[in-house]
């Protein structure tokens, strides 16, 4: 996988949540889209309506997408520090950070065009110095 | 970002669209979840309705995410070959391949449960060896 595109309303209000609420460094942009360099991949924010008609498809939605985001932090601290960052800058905390039935820490917000992330520490997966996920355990 | 999940209603279902029909090699996987390796992070498969209910947010949806994923081929012969592969296996082609506006060439496919891909050749974009997309372009 390449790119994920994240449909929004309002572009600039975007920008605003993921670069000053959330702190990420967006790489070259042009009027109607803002690209985020991750690793070895590309997310971008772009208008929902140009991004449905793209696509080639209908841009009437309700409910829930059917896909979820998620950032693995190092440390349950870190899930904490993400998830009051992402409500301070206007996310819905849509479930409080816990410890769940697969031995991890999360929580879920919702930025503010519905886009739902999971912020979590998995024991089990490692991450590199760099931050790339590997199925690979630590043991 | 380190997982991208997509809720399909039908794991098996799922798999075989994605092992079978477009080749990708399944991580570790456990009954109600499957996981692929993909550049420095995950992509998961995970029946909708547990999707849902693990993120603590009604399943109940209709139309278009809002999300599109994309996968970047080398050459416009690779978009080619990747989106027959993927309407072979099942995928319905929602935008025919052809040259876009932005100076590539790309279609569109949803897959089994509606998720929409993006296949492209990006020009101004630079893969490595691994696949990793860069926003840097080619020089």
């Amino acid at each position: 996988m390449s790119v994920v595109t994240l449909g929004v309303a309002d572009l600039a209000r975007a920008r605003r949540f993921y670069e000053e609420g959330l702190g990420w460094r967006r790489g070259n942009s042009e009027a109607e889209v803002a690209f985020y360099q991750l690793n070895g991949m590309v997310l971008a924010l772009y208008p929902s309506r140009s991004l449905a008609a793209d696509a080639g498809i209908a841009p009437e939605a309700s409910g829930f997408a059917g896909i979820t985001l998620a950032y693995n932090g190092r440390s349950r601290e870190e899930v904490d520090v993400v998830i009051a960052e992402a409500e301070a800058a206007g996310a819905i905390v849509v479930k409080r950070r816990q410890e769940v039935f697969w031995g991890g820490y999360s929580g879920y917000f919702a930025d503010l065009d519905g886009h739902v992330w999971e912020v979590a520490f998995n024991p089990f997966w490692s991450l590199d110095e760099a931050g790339h996920v590997s199925l690979a355990g630590r043991g």
